[in-house]
């Protein structure tokens, strides 16, 4: 029923009037880029973000921690934001406007402008026409703008930060801290729910593309030659449509794979990549994702940062805004552990113990202390430290000696070889990272449940929302505000409340347009109360979907409405 | 057993050790006023915050919503805080540090520094002692540090953004979206919890004074008439320990009341107040604040926001910081919706059906439009509808047209008295925010239920958190790792954990450790599966406080502990 073309601003409209999603600081003229969610839309994204732990805290086993949004600059020194995290933007000489130099080309029919350099895209824009007013950009210059939002801590500019582009930092930066909690073994993983800020230029597709957005993250530390999941069975036989790097020219169809055949196909790297990529697919569904809609996507080998061993965008698809990433989940390698290393000096490795302890031949050096005094002197003991820590070649080893270089010939030092027991080593993990967004998630989910149909003459505007993320789970009415009729409503919504139940007593209207109200924020479940309440104490219960009613004894209800939301009880079951 | 000085190192000690709380960005030296929430210390906030929600949203049923932690200027010109959020800064001559300057002058012995102006805290700053360098810091200028963190949105300077200093803010501005959510009836709630920030100049409390910290606040709006509370009966008769504008010099000591009495005795400005102080009470107590280091004092009139009608804070005593402000419960009037209104330009008010329609006599102006049209000729039309808004005296009226004013003789129209049905009135509605910091909560929490006691010739570190807000709910330990005992003990762990308990498996080193392991961070219950479990399927639980144990049979146990966390049911009654 619904227009393929308007879908979006019927979601919208929708969201908005019934207090899903409000503009932010409308009453000031609103913000591009930063969204409010109203009462119905917090409690769903709450909902969604309780699923998402249930699989990756309760299930998974990985520890949440909460790190702040604001982040000093070495952190975003080594992520590489500081210098890499920009895009690419020119000003319309006629009106001014702030345009991304990439879409603004790729709109004009450029059809590598995500890929071009600053001075080819200025090119590729000289006869394009300005996307907010129109007219030719002619000669424009184009520049970086670094994505991230700074600000400055404490008074004084003492200390330049950012607010974070992704929760991850945080996780990374906590690593010895983690790898201790998890005494010192391998593999373990934390989340983090949370918000991130990405500065965008000109933010223009509503819930799409956020100034101000919530992610949710997992990071999972593996020996870099672990990439076996040790749970990999609970998801081996599970299928996913998959679109590998080579499948994307033309019409580019997914093929549906088990997770067993994909990775030993080579399609996606290892285990853990598979593992995750079902996982998410099982998470998407739940929370209300049409299986029929959703795609894994590998990125391109241009696409994909240099360090990534594989990476793959959970996408949906959308009536307005074509294929869309919800999920990324990436084998980062050891890139990011690495980079902090680097940057804060600090080791990122853990020392695992071997299995079974290895004997390993090394080369000692013993320096020839007779000989070394004379020759060197008060700088003998330092040069004979040196030579133990050196890599002589045939003739002598090179050392350095109170900052400079100094050559020692082979004849001041003995090479004896010895075997050694090796116990364990310093490893730096690997680290795979499924990253969600939450928001589009939560667009996502509304975009595919919202539906329209004709009843008796009218449009039925219904969310098909999971019982699970429904932010209103159950509607109580009595058919009528008196006779005693709406006292004992309200009494069984209060017993459904406390019996840890949302329910929504409405008495206002007729009963029609009391069940449209709830069809259209997704309330699974209504149930009314009526005449024949008061002579046998049963009550009806209407499915949303279906639009059928049974009726059902008062005493256990809560219980029903319990195992209806939660699916353990089917709404067929329970009547004739 | 704890020394009474050291408790906080004692108590930061313990939170870093085992994943409470850890220093944020600490590879790269940490950063004043931020700190993570490790794995565990993540999982007890986050308990404390659905407390709070089970109170405030479910019980309250006050919806939640979620606004960005970006706003754009005009919310925080119209809030005040741009003007007004700010505290006195001097820099040190010496060290170069900023500093306070009333934090200084009062470590200074000055009394009233906190309200002293500029230049009379320069003065009381001349003798004084840098707090960080020692050096006397002679003549200094002091100034004023905003202290919200600010931000551009989007390129080229093109709006300035401010990180919230209170998420109060985004409730305030959707007011009519929240109004037309709740079909336009007084009194209702919002609440939201998340991310605020002040930029403090030098902040050296750890958890007690953050720059980025989370809130949990509700904004109730009520009819400026109407502050009898609908539901005040729930806790007329709940005692709490009242420290009055009055009682504060000398000693100080509160007064247990019931806030029947406190309002009836006039110490407590109305229910809704006294309502929430008695809520914030219970929520307190139930997430492990010890009630006999917590009372409830009330602004003095010189700390008091102008126009407030009434406020309190919930202090706790802590060992280290004295009494610490953990809520704050204010009725603070229109003060906030009168100030956007303003700003804005939007009506924030509600229009309210009276419940008798009363008649109003009123003037109705009638212009004479033969006398008006020769005289006015072009503009006799707005003349007349100028003059139909008029109030005019005795004389005559005066009007404005086309940008001047005009004085329209009382012979050129007629006033009429008229008697109308009033239906109705817009009402702008006072609001009662109860604000809650929950960084602080997690903190008293932690210094509250620690302790230390001797057992077995050792020290016994515990902490005595309410089982609700326990980050491991239960500890499952097989005797020894064999003969079975560890196969059984992860069967239990696994089941637990499905059933949605939150389960430690652990087999490492001799029981009497591992006990001792999950006292320290507060595991209510602890599993012990023993050879007797191997013959007659029962297993011991133990009780962290009392340290007893009980045998049960493993059949049940789900349902068991799960009444043990709840407290429906009481270790005592489970066995000999």
């Amino acid at each position: 029923m619904a227009e393929p073309n308007d879908i979006y601003e019927k979601v919208m409209e929708l969201a908005k009037r019934r207090g899903f999603i409000w503009p932010s600081a409308e009453i000031y003229g609103g913000v591009a880029g930063f969204i409010d969610y109203g009462p119905l839309g917090a409690q769903m994204k709450r909902r969604i973000e309780d699923i998402w732990r249930g699989f990756y805290v309760i299930r998974e086993g990985f520890y949440e921690i909460e790190c702040p949004t604001i982040g000093v600059e070495p952190i975003y020194v080594a992520s590489g934001h500081v210098k890499g995290f920009s895009d690419k933007m020119c000003q319309c000489p006629h009106c001014e406007e702030y345009l991304r130099a990439d879409h603004v080309a790729a709109a004009n029919g450029c059809g590598n402008a995500a890929t071009l350099p600053a001075e080819a895209l200025a090119g590729a824009l000289k006869g394009a026409p300005c996307t907010a007013c129109g007219e030719e950009l002619g000669d424009v210059r184009v520049f970086e703008f670094n994505l991230m939002f700074n600000t400055q801590i404490g008074p004084g500019s003492q200390r330049k930060g950012y607010l974070r582009p992704e929760t991850a930092q945080g996780i990374f930066t906590d690593f010895p801290r983690l790898l201790r909690f998890y005494r010192d073994k391998l593999p373990f993983g934390a989340v983090q729910i949370g918000k991130s800020y990405r500065n965008e230029i000109s933010p223009r597709q509503g819930m799409i593309r956020l100034r101000e957005f919530t992610q949710a993250e997992a990071e999972i530390f593996v020996h870099p030659e672990g990439k076996k999941h040790p749970r990999f069975s609970l998801y081996a036989g599970y299928r996913v449509p998959l679109l590998g790097c080579s499948g994307q020219e033309g019409k580019g169809e997914p093929v549906e794979l088990t997770m067993r055949d994909a990775v030993a196909g080579g399609l996606v790297a290892n285990e853990y990549v598979a593992y995750y990529i079902a996982l998410t697919h099982d998470i998407l569904v739940t929370v209300g994702v049409d299986p029929a809609r959703l795609r894994f996507r590998q990125h391109l080998t241009t696409e994909r940062a240099h360090y990534a061993a594989d990476c793959w965008d959970a996408e949906i698809l959308s009536k307005r805004f074509g294929w869309v990433e919800l999920v990324g989940i990436a084998d980062r390698t050891d890139y990011d552990l690495r980079a902090h290393a680097s940057v804060s000096g600090v080791a990122l490795t853990a020392y695992l113990p071997l299995e079974i302890p290895r004997m390993e031949k090394r080369k000692r050096i013993i320096p020839d202390m007779k000989a070394l005094g004379p020759k060197y002197r008060g700088q003998a003991k330092e040069v004979a430290d040196a030579l133990m820590k050196a890599d002589p070649g045939p003739e002598g080893a090179e050392v350095e000696v109170g900052g400079g270089k100094v050559f020692i010939p082979a004849s001041l030092y003995q090479v004896r070889e010895e075997e050694v027991e090796v116990r364990g080593e310093e490893v730096m993990p690997h680290v795979i990272e499924p990253s969600y967004g939450i928001d589009r998630m939560c667009y996502a989910v509304l975009e595919h449940s919202y539906d329209e149909e004709m009843v008796e003459g009218e449009v039925r505007r219904v969310l098909h929302l999971p019982a699970a993320i429904a932010p209103v789970q159950v509607g109580v009415f009595p058919l009528v505000s008196r006779d005693g009729l709406d006292t004992v409503a309200t009494e069984i919504a209060a017993l459904l409340t406390a019996g840890g139940i949302f329910a929504e007593f409405d008495e206002s209207g007729a009963i029609g347009r009391r069940y449209r109200r709830q069809d259209e924020i997704g309330t699974p479940y209504a149930i009314t109360i009526d005449y024949q309440t008061m002579e046998d104490g049963t009550v009806t219960i209407r499915e949303r979907d279906s639009m059928a009613q049974v009726r059902v004894k008062k005493e256990g209800l809560g219980d029903i409405v319990r195992g209806l939301i939660a699916g353990n009880i089917s709404f067929v079951s329970l009547g004739p």
